[in-house]
């Protein structure tokens, strides 16, 4: 009972002393790539660098607690980053006292959100979300993301649009007024962080590039030849408060939050569950939500902003050797630390750093393969994928998926509305009812039509398959049986049963048959319930197509 | 080709002289029937009178020529009427000019939509709209429709709230101040309603309750003493106008037109089927989206309000014989007669009348049989008449259907990312393969296990079933063979088989072995193209339990 209160207990209570090396390795080098990185990605929601080491300490600890990922790495992503500016930059000035306001409330109802969702165990719903919309918004966000960071690289102004090719296009305009120290900075960071990252991946490549660029700004004097700096980030904790909150500011905030409290969770989940599948454990939706709620309402009391599972962290708590949540409480600690005291140090770091490692960072969500891999196996997959990253791209990234989403309900509508139906013949060889159209061979036999329905049988296409069945009749008019093999209807609701119902009634008075066969259990029940097996006795008991065509008389 | 624009043509180029009898004793029914209900409903909507008979004009002839259905009676209906009176009476007063005109704006929109559904050939999403959610609205509001007429039943001031129960306390708290006369018009009325729908159903009621009350009020004066009649209806045509707009208009009218259009045309299209199956013709849902969405169109053109097929009185069209849209046609030609000449009569028509009308029209859409025979037959179907009835009833119209889809939506989900997997064992008797829960005498082979997955294989599911296989070989160590039956898979996405891929190749190196069978075409093409038949040759080829089982080697 506990333990399902606080999942956290389950490796607390079994912690093994082996176990303390690798969570210590790992939660120190998450440290070291979170505390630039949480900078960098607050910076890209339109906040103060310090808001994002605020969101990567009381979090952490209570998601550790109450999660059910041991190697998940909760804190700031980019992703949730972008949305939180896209969400509230319409409703505040970026950085203003105001803004920061209302992204502590936002959390806090990203918090809440997940956390009813959670407890009313609907996590489930989260999986109406395709994989095809997720990856495509996924790569179309990391390119918006990445040339967010323009700016920075440059040294240049640009308007925070989510446009690309607008964006694109004012950065070439400008690119006369660019700042050739801050491009330096920039551009010799992101090669370092690429080439370290595929040569010694052991070392962490964030904190090279912020120390080498701090210097370069310290030793140079760079800060007074227009290189932007992070500059004084205060030190100690964040008061302990609740956000101020209006219902304005909440009905205002409601869309962006229930973006950021499902694309968080699921990019989140999607994380925790390879990683459990690898080491052989179990993750709960309903349970993550819950952990990752508590998490956001925690980092809206601590000044933080909304927070999720990262990706390429994960990996990097995992790869490092996290075998428990300890490795993140380590993490939290060593953050808390940085605030106390060492916040001072930050004061040269250049603003271009954090943008090389965003760029870096994000590149790696850009997926062509998997692309590539949908449109190869099921064109529609590789189509909504593309509809959702053309859309994300080009209109924004909150109508992005909200278009995606929408593109693949149309798509599994319209099949659902569309079922397969294939008519059956005998093929010798494998004693088996094959579709006639794939086995030429199939040999159907004299005025009895065989239809396999390859859909469960509902409102939305029971006309459909009512339709075929008419056909069948019409355009033969020699048929006496029509044998519908049920081995593919896995379900059946009361409006498919009276149309069929109908469907019996007319042609038996013309003197036809119609026979089921093959039906399976959840939808026997449901025909029973509707009387079938004292009204249609010996029309539809058959277990095979053979039993069916037994008990034609000709 | 030009049918295709006009289906209107079909029965226009093929009318034959001996259908002109049945059209125009129809036409004349359906204009008796119609126009006091034209003039009831356009009072439910919070319009004048005479709007409703504007609106049983053009629209009618319009939809005659462009719709598929030819039987179909389209109009002013009362849940339409409901909709447009929720959806403007929190933008203007409903009757003044001002709602008046926000009315036309909204025929408009409501037809544009229609139009565009159509030509985009997006018909099938309205079939997402569940037979239980529609049931359990269509009686909620039926019963919304009726109270709200209790006002005009008993000559009371009520407020016109969607809160039934709030309702009937206020109606229960003036019942003194009720108004004798009133009361005693509208409660014969609606005696006479029912006798002789019941044991005269050839004469048309409303014409006779219509008369009797009218003249009731000429000869008794009880229009001096607090009854209240329509009064002043202006004669003549409307001018035909495009109705003003603004963004800040469209935009606050934008929910209210989505819905209209789309439940409008459901409760149409499904009477037009009703109709249809019986005359052994064929309606479009495309097409019957183009045809409502140019009535509505042209309602808003020429001072009308949102139309569709309604039930009633397509079934009494259909029923006085109607055979092509000619009677929908002379049915509007006497309604425009009747605005030419004889809108003088109407002065004294109570209306309370026309509260009996609608109240009598209204009782025969409850349909509790529906949620009986629902609740037997499957559930979760009941479950969601039930509830989207409830909501309906409590929270207003709009809410309870909203409610009532996304509840279905959820159980959708939940069903389908939780799939019916069966064991099978073998059943001498019947020479096949069952779930051995329901057939006891299966017999199982040993140390393999035949599973059936009764679902298509997706994304949602596939950690679920996943799962199921690995619940097996840990919970029977022996087993060397889990065979999958797919004979209930019609459908399999990438993600599924990624997974798959992982299970086989784990599995395999356990030296366990995972075998497919009776994998259907579509299925079969997904596959080949993820290249499975060359990497796991001789596993998945198998046309049938028994083939799988022969290729075990032990």
């Amino acid at each position: 009972m506990l333990k399902k209160l606080f999942p956290g207990l389950e490796w607390m209570l079994t912690y093994k002393k082996h176990d303390l090396r690798g969570d210590l390795s790992a939660g120190l080098i998450v440290a070291i790539m979170l505390i630039p990185q949480g900078m960098a990605y607050a910076m890209l929601a339109g906040l103060p660098p310090v808001i994002g080491l605020y969101a990567s300490t009381i979090p952490l600890i209570v998601y550790a607690l109450f999660g059910s990922s041991r190697q998940l790495a909760v804190g700031p992503v980019a992703m949730v980053s972008l949305l939180v500016l896209t969400g509230v930059q319409g409703l505040a000035e970026p950085g203003s006292s105001e803004y920061i306001s209302l992204v502590l409330l936002l959390a806090l109802m990203v918090g809440v959100i997940q956390l009813v969702l959670g407890l009313l165990k609907l996590g489930f719903v989260t999986e109406f979300i395709s994989h095809a919309v997720i990856s495509g918004f996924t790569s179309a966000a990391a390119i918006v993301i990445g040339l967010s960071q323009l700016k920075h690289l440059l040294g240049i102004n640009l308007p925070s649009t989510e446009n690309v090719f607008e964006l694109l296009y004012r950065a070439f305009l400008q690119i006369n007024s660019m700042n050739f120290y801050t491009f330096l900075i920039g551009i010799t960071s992101i090669i370092i962080l690429i080439v370290m990252k595929k040569w010694i991946p052991k070392i962490p490549a964030p904190l090279v590039v912020v120390v080498y660029s701090t210097l370069l700004v310290y030793i140079f004097d760079l800060h007074e030849k227009g290189v932007s700096i992070i500059g004084e980030v205060p030190g100690g904790l964040p008061i302990v408060s609740l956000p101020a909150w209006s219902m304005e500011a909440i009905s205002a905030l409601m869309p962006i939050a229930i973006t950021i409290a499902i694309i968080g969770f699921v990019e989140s989940f999607a994380m925790a569950k390879v990683i459990a599948t690898k080491e052989k454990y179990k993750v709960h939706a309903n349970r993550e939500l819950i952990g990752l709620g508590l998490a956001n309402v925690s980092a809206s009391t601590f000044s933080g902003y909304p927070v999720t599972g990262g990706f390429s962290r994960s990996a990097v708590n995992y790869g490092a050797g996290a075998r428990t949540g300890l490795a993140a409480i380590i993490t939290a600690i060593l953050i808390i630390l940085t605030l106390l005291f060492f916040t001072s140090w930050f004061y040269y770091m250049p603003t271009a750093v954090l943008a090389a490692i965003i760029m870096v960072a994000v590149y790696g969500l850009i997926d062509v393969k998997e692309a590539k891999h949908l449109f190869k196996i099921k064109r529609i997959d590789g189509a909504t994928l593309l509809i959702t990253f053309g859309a994300t791209l080009t209109l924004g990234i909150e109508t992005g998926i909200f278009l995606g989403i929408i593109f693949s309900l149309i798509v599994f509508i319209w099949r659902s509305a569309n079922p397969h139906v294939a008519e059956l013949g005998y093929v010798k060889e494998a004693n088996v009812y094959r579709n006639i159209k794939r086995y030429p061979e199939a040999v159907e036999k004299e005025n009895v039509s065989i239809l396999r329905i390859d859909s469960p049988m509902y409102f939305a296409n029971i006309t459909k398959i009512e339709d075929m069945i008419q056909r069948k009749f019409l355009e033969q008019p020699s048929l006496h049986t029509v044998i519908l093999d049920f081995s593919g209807v896995n379900d059946m609701d009361a409006v498919a049963i009276e149309h069929l119902n109908e469907l019996f009634t007319t042609y038996e008075s013309l003197g036809k048959n119609i026979l089921l066969c093959d039906i399976k259990g959840p939808v026997r029940d449901v025909l029973k319930r509707a009387g079938w097996y004292e009204k249609y006795k010996g029309k539809i008991e058959s277990h095979s197509i053979d039993e069916a065509l037994a008990t034609i008389k000709e």
